[in-house]
């Protein structure tokens, strides 16, 4: 499919190359905690190639040579099936089980890079949120998210909402109603899993991973606002400083 | 306006020069929480030069070319508009929307740096601390804290008062309700926003960061004992052991 | 025993050989509060030797010239008494007050490594569950976990029952109710001492880390769910989103 | 006083000399939440010299060359007023505050190092223990640490008791109650001063620092025990698993 090496895809002396940024920024997200025991995981898009990290793997041990590289858009029209790659690892890997749903951000999104965590805060708030949806308001940090993940920056008087799906038992069957919630909540900037973890794209990977670093935020504090008895959400002509 | 070129103001070996020591403090503040998804940051002031990182970028992630350069003061009496540069970046950057908040620290208290962080602490103290002002007394950590943030040394029998000030839209119109509190407050160290994190100054670099700490172990302290039903502001006759 | 020196047995470049692995990953347990105070440890099997760390020192600080090696099996049944090594080192050390603990990985489960921490997860756990098992279902990290350790992957639906036997004045001492409880909870993943921590093991040090992650998390958070009021088992056909 | 250079006391290329080895732990303690804000400190004496850091200054940035190095006994019987040394830095700075307290451990313990921490676990057990002592039992991390600080090592099956002292505006005057505090509990490993932090002392660096860890764990899990309401003292024949 290309010229060269497979392996000259993932081979590159500049630390942003998407093989490389990859491993460092696995490794960054396990010492937040988002991607311990081998969970969570990020892909990057440049152009028509998407880089995808293995599945079941320590996320801080990640090297250049273990990342998939997938042609973006696939043949087919689901990357269930038949996935085409442009290059595997010769170790015995598979692609993260996350792909179909890295695969939504790109077609309904045109996300340019796509995180998954199975962070705590994200966690708690799908237990602590019992409906389809967090929300929270007035809270500077809102101010660092997108609409829809790739739109225009929220305002601090936007109320942030991020759906809620219901986990499945495989990763992949998430996909359908990872894509309904999208449809659903169309300036979502994340898809909530209940009881998993969270989904978070953006235009390029520092958009992806700065507003996962937003939402991570604002599920910490939500989490902690609920447990103290505070409400999260004020009416927009309420005085702040009740 | 220098006789070199403007990029010699950000190009030293000095790990102290406020262009290297801007990237390293950021760095350490992403990794304390206090600037994750590009929130917060630090200006350093030395004498008629003010050295600011850009708004909106990755904290951890800055360089020193990425720093801006400003005249002090500026020639108009607002830095809001026509704001003057020794030197900006090449790259399509915008300074730290804090600036007008930073030269409150310095037109108001000669501060010689000020810090702004998202801190969870600090917002969670402005959540539970409901009315103007955060305080708390007896506690060790107060003596680590100067009176107006730039003069000598709180007492352990000193009551620590912190200013509440209400959040806006917009970061730049905070400096006008920023100013009223430092007025108001002569002797506190900082300003708190509502709802999104805190600004603390000191007359250099060292004072303004050691000060940021220690306020923000007595708001997370504050925080954890007003939780657990613990009074955090003492009658200063009072027997500690209660 | 060996041709070579026995110190040969500890001395390779190859970051992943034994000697080396277990400084590196002692030093990052200790960074998650695994074995701080010379508390908890780790030890890897590799066919017929054994490498296990000393007891009573900084686990962070461990160099590969401070691991014993043993022979396994050891020719009596059991390793309390008159223990063979192939190396010590040479410094006044002991080996690990687990060892007898690590050999019922062995033994009990033909683990090639086992971890023991004294998470404060794992010891609130068996605060918080005051029965002889810690129980939790319907989170997404269970999928992390393996039948009995070294068996096939638990599916999301399966609840996690890890037991939980009772602390005894020296660690040695637990080898037979930690057996006890191996042979009656055979799925059971590791096990939690009250008021200790906990011991889990795996086909490899990786598989081994990777479920002392997810266990780790998963205790965390079911205390967090506990101290909530949140169930942490749901009935299989409930409708995880009440 | 000595023949060399004074500043030859503190230039080695042992990473074990102390004056290499306080600002490495500084600044591992600084990490760890102990020593921020400047607050904090730890002092190591070898045979008739004792290396005590600065004070007011950030612990994280101590250099060997900011080490204070002191003749053990001093020749006055308070090392209050007159002080002795061997060498001094250079730099405007001033030894720690601690250095009265440091003393105590020398005297009454022979101590070879005494480490004082702000770590809010500590203040935390002193707000919620409010009589004159910390106490806990039945957790194995009582095992790592040593009767008077310099003994034996303690029994799963003995009560932890650190004596709380009352906090004073200077840190000096501590000196007294301290020393009360240690005679009239002369098993005691440490020294809380309520709303300000702990002294704790060992033979040497290695069991100094290794018992603050377990103190600091056992201070962290008693604070969340009680704030759970849970028991954190078993009467001795009790069934630990109620």
């Amino acid at each position: 499919m290309v010229g060269d090496s497979p392996d000259s895809l993932v081979r590159s002396s500049d630390p942003l190359h998407p093989a490389n940024l990859i491993p460092e920024l696995c490794r960054s997200f396990y010492h937040l905690g988002w991607v311990t025991g081998t969970g969570g995981g990020i892909c990057i898009r440049e152009g028509d190639k998407v880089f995808i990290a293995p599945s079941g793997v320590q996320k801080e041990r990640i090297e250049p040579g273990h990342i998939f590289v997938l042609p973006y858009p696939q043949p087919t029209p689901s990357p269930h099936t038949d996935r085409l790659f442009l290059r595997r690892p010769q170790l015995n890997l598979k692609e993260s089980a996350c792909t179909p749903l890295f695969w939504n951000s790109f077609e309904l999104r045109d996300a340019g890079s796509c995180i998954h965590t199975h962070s705590q805060h994200a966690v708690m708030a799908t237990l602590l949120w019992k409906g389809p949806a967090f929300t929270i308001s007035h809270q500077e940090m809102i101010k660092g998210v997108r609409v829809g993940g790739t739109g225009a920056a929220l305002s601090y008087l936007d109320t942030l909402i991020v759906p809620i799906i219901e986990n499945t038992p495989f990763e992949e069957d998430l996909r359908d109603s990872m894509a309904e919630a999208m449809v659903k909540y169309p300036d979502a900037p994340g898809v909530l899993v209940r009881r998993h973890g969270v989904y978070v794209w953006g235009k390029d990977w520092e958009k992806a991973k700065t507003q996962t670093e937003c939402l991570d935020y604002l599920f910490e504090i939500g989490v902690k606002m609920q447990l103290a008895g505070l409400p999260t959400v004020l009416n927009p002509i309420e005085n702040t400083n009740e």
